[in-house]
């Protein structure tokens, strides 16, 4: 199952639409060019396309087992991890402080993208070592940093974060993990955490647990969770790893897909903990934690659409069967002739380089928030945050559609293990699931970001869309069509937005019942309005003559996309403006007996 | 895993939807009430649910296995299988002439969506069953009639359909299997056949392939197919099985789902064969068995998303996270009463239930079609093959988005494969592939059914649906709003019907490209009909006051409907209507190289 990473598109999106231009001037990234940034992802393409793409049927196959103290990988995957980290890739988005590349964010989220479609189990490991160094790097004391982060930024240890109990999925509040003090300050930390990935595995040196745990005397519900570090091996004071801590794996889920990683239970039993910043204020650097991960998650969900796409464009460039519809021959052609084929591996490539679109975008937003000067902050953090929920649903939502349609234009083929598509479609599964699921997503860009502000942030940003809209309507015909598209998606998304910060005095469950509809109509939109960028760039290239053909592919798929998909935008308008009164309907009130 | 067959929403389908007053008039069925039916299904669901969905989760874990010569299934399915002969329930829908119950098509619609929703891979057996029967009564000699169908009515034989080799899926045009007539007349066989559901397993005495090949003289291309009946075991003059054929299964496939169901490539050696019918008229008794499998499956689509609906149900009303939205309680809650939880166990209860309807319409109407005098045949036939490729495609494809849903509500666990949940979105999976795909199927309909009669038929439809909306109109509220629905939804037909066929001159690319969308669109318009037809039959039951919870939701769920999913028929209009410039634009033309 070969896989090339998509570098032309990659940097297409990362010259247009990361903000380049701003976060390299940061003072922070003053060195790096575009053509450095080209020669960084293609070497790691290569690295990926020969040795990570190299594990997935046999991640799939193998996958990892617990022989009831160890949980083995396949051996391929130590020893695609070992390479993983004697080249550095771990390091690739991270500070340069302490160790890191010192690459712009946008970097990391193509490199996060070519890691996963290459193989979505291998590349969650790093993704939570990336999630705990951000947490660390935020609000970890001095010598914490000092004492873990090297080894995690060079991926020699690796972390993980430990959320759920059995009884505290999306309501963390729930979670009953308990941490008492110790008389040297450290914490004794009890309990049973479901669901860790990475939670046990023997491909690094050491794994750090990052766990929401209760002190003895915390408030109840989720503001009295405090965030420890819980080494598997407690760390000697030469900064190697050392006695085994009270941290023990109990079993490992068999699960639909992504096999090779191993989600385990782990038991705590009085093992040593070190609070991270004060006590009860945990699940706020957990966030930290989770924004990152949500982030990448959503990459994921992009990773594996070009996974598939990859595989299905293949196949139906192969396949012969049935001559044209239009006649125009009388033998049997590729099906990537007929037009229902071609449909789909549009729909699939729109969603793809879409999805790509919206994710590096976030990603200059996320730097700039971070590493820019007070004013940039300011404009690109409350951006940023609106789109990262949009990056995790509206990527993995759609990552079901796309693996979809890819095991759908294998035909028969596509049902068979050994093509190996049927794996995409398993793997995905999960991504709209974990690190909170699409609700929890929507519910946070309803609440947080939306209803708080009586909708002032998304106006600001429709403002932003407007502008592009206008540079569209002065470009090609086509430009001109797409604007139009783009405009009317934008007028269902501010009459969504009206009519939610307006009901929403009277009828909560009324308004949050489109709560996952204006998730996936904000997620459209701000994809739509990546398109009508990359119009604007394709054509200021194409008039300068430089690589028309990827141009004006760019420019078609945006089209497509504008036809097919951001027209789905006035669906859910109408079903947001339905309201709940038939889901909250007298005849259903049996849904909620128990 | 429980399931427990929805009786009461079944026979209101039956009594509502399926022409049951028109159906039971006629001589073959004149005996037979609503209270005769009940009973029967009442009968069947015991059986099924305390037999045959134990089955479920052995089937997927053991799967079925093949040693180097016999395919052997997990006991229990033996066991199952025995037992489901015995009680004479493969003869459930068969006519009364060759030992069947001969009973109306609509309980055997019911019927399959019980069994199937029961376990899909034990399902599919008796379903290429019923496939074979049915091409037997229309095309069989009464010398083959008299020799295999008894045996097949009772179960006591199995059928399977031979179309597809390895060069030859969606274009049985390429078939290669060898037909050369010996001098007794019957035929040697000769070719490799692959996917054959239950090609080769043990739980019945004989299994009769039909088999489609090509004869020596034949021309080439689909009009140069033969169909044979290919015994497992030679039958003897006596009846019963004698010597073993020259046809051998080679291997079975490793699949996604249904992993009791086996797939077999079996390979045909000099086999002996019977000619059906007369030579190069085999595709066209084929898809005497086609229609009634590719309705049968379309019920398999309706049957795995009932079962995956019951147990997000289930779940949601015991699983307890998070406070209400509304603030009504301050504990946690069953995640029932969370807006978005309500909203998928809507949109999965609404799509069971439109399909349902859509089926056992269609059910009723291809008994019309039938059994029925001339003019009803006249009537019914046209509105029924209509109908048939919507039933398999709305359905299928319907039951992935069901069966995902299913997936999501169940959080973190819909993953672990222990629950059970992932395995109906595996399994479902096939159903949108096998026994013509949805491009097969929207082919069918647009260019056969749309584009042949310019849009005759689907105006005479629409002039139906007119009518309902017309009654709904004089009706509650809610009755008229859900006509308002039902009115738009049917004009974006229309406009979408008259673009196809003033396009269809032109450019028939432009036309195909919108033939998924196109049935899409039908397949949705159809189903809100039916529930259009629901609403009036439970207001009027209302009136009477019998059974108004049951009623009552049934309103509410056709109002979920027309809010959340009737509306996605605008979407489709627009995607038609966009044409295909963009899935042609020369920047795709490398799609087609190959």
């Amino acid at each position: 199952m070969p896989y090339k990473a998509p570098i032309d598109d990659i940097m297409f999106n990362i010259e247009h639409l990361s903000s380049w231009a701003e976060v390299t001037a940061l003072e922070t990234y003053s060195d790096i060019t575009c053509q450095d940034a080209e020669a960084v992802l293609d070497g790691f393409g290569r690295f990926c396309s020969e040795t990570i793409a190299e594990l997935t049927s046999i991640g799939d196959t193998t996958g990892s087992k617990f022989d009831g103290e160890k949980v083995i990988l396949p051996d391929e995957f130590k020893t695609a991890y070992d390479q993983f980290v004697e080249m550095g890739w771990q390091s690739l988005p991270h500070d340069a402080s302490h160790g890191g590349m010192g690459l712009p964010r946008a970097l990391g989220a193509a490199a996060t993208e070519i890691l996963n479609s290459s193989d979505l189990s291998f590349g969650l490991c790093p993704l939570l070592t990336d999630g705990a160094v951000d947490a660390l790097m935020l609000a970890g004391s001095e010598d914490q940093k000092a004492l873990y982060l090297e080894n995690l930024i060079s991926g020699r240890w690796t972390g993980t974060m430990n959320l759920t109990e059995p009884q505290a999925g999306s309501d963390l509040g729930r979670v009953r993990t308990k941490a008492a003090q110790n008389d040297d300050g450290t914490y004794a930390v009890s309990g049973t955490k479901i669901y860790i990935t990475y939670g046990e595995h023997e491909l690094s040196e050491n794994i750090i647990h990052l766990v929401l745990a209760r002190t003895p005397n915390a408030p109840p519900g989720p503001k009295g969770l405090s965030l420890f570090i819980v080494p598997k091996y407690l760390v000697k004071d030469d900064g190697t790893p050392g006695e085994r801590n009270g941290v023990n794996c109990i079993s490992i889920e068999h699960k639909l897909g992504i096999k090779a990683s191993p989600t385990a239970v782990l038991e705590y039993d009085n093992a040593t903990g070190f609070l991270i910043g004060e006590e009860n204020h945990g699940l706020q650097y957990m966030f930290i934690m989770m924004m990152s991960a949500r982030f990448l998650v959503g990459i994921q969900g992009v990773a594996v659409s070009e996974r598939a796409y990859q595989h299905a464009l293949a196949y139906a460039k192969d396949r012969e069967q049935s001559p044209p519809v239009d006649r125009s021959k009388k033998e049997a052609v590729t099906i990537a002739h007929h037009p229902d084929v071609r449909r789909m591996l549009l729909r699939m490539k729109a969603l793809v380089e879409g999805g790509r679109a919206l994710s590096v975008a976030t990603a200059g937003l996320l730097d700039l928030a971070k590493n820019g000067s007070e004013e940039q902050a300011a404009t690109a953090k409350p951006i940023a945050e609106f789109l990262v929920p949009l990056v995790k649903s509206f990527c993995t939502e759609r990552a079901l559609e796309v693996t979809s349609l890819g095991v759908q234009i294998h035909g028969g083929m596509g049902f068979i293990e050994e093509t190996g598509v049927a794996q995409f479609y398993r793997d995905a599964r999960i991504l709209p699931i974990y690190e909170g699921t699409t609700a929890i997503q929507a519910n946070d860009l309803l609440g947080r970001k939306i209803l708080r502000d009586k909708g002032a942030l998304a106006k600001e940003i429709m403002v932003q869309i407007e502008e592009t809209e206008t540079s569209l309507k002065s470009g090609s015909p086509q430009a001109i069509s797409f604007a139009n598209n783009l405009e009317r998606a934008r007028k269902a998304f501010n009459d969504s937005i009206v009519w939610l910060v307006d009901q929403a005095g009277d009828d909560i469950n009324n308004v949050y019942a489109g709560s996952v509809p204006i998730l996936m109509l904000a997620g459209n939109l701000a994809v739509g309005w990546q398109f009508g960028k990359s119009i604007l760039a394709a054509e200021a290239h194409i008039a300068e003559g430089k690589n028309t053909a990827f141009h004006a592919e760019k420019i078609a798929t945006a089209c497509f996309y504008a036809q097919h998909i951001l027209v789905e935008c006035e669906l859910e308008k109408a079903r947001i403006t339905a309201g709940a009164d038939s889901i909250y309907a007298d005849a259903f009130k049996d849904f909620a007996t128990a």
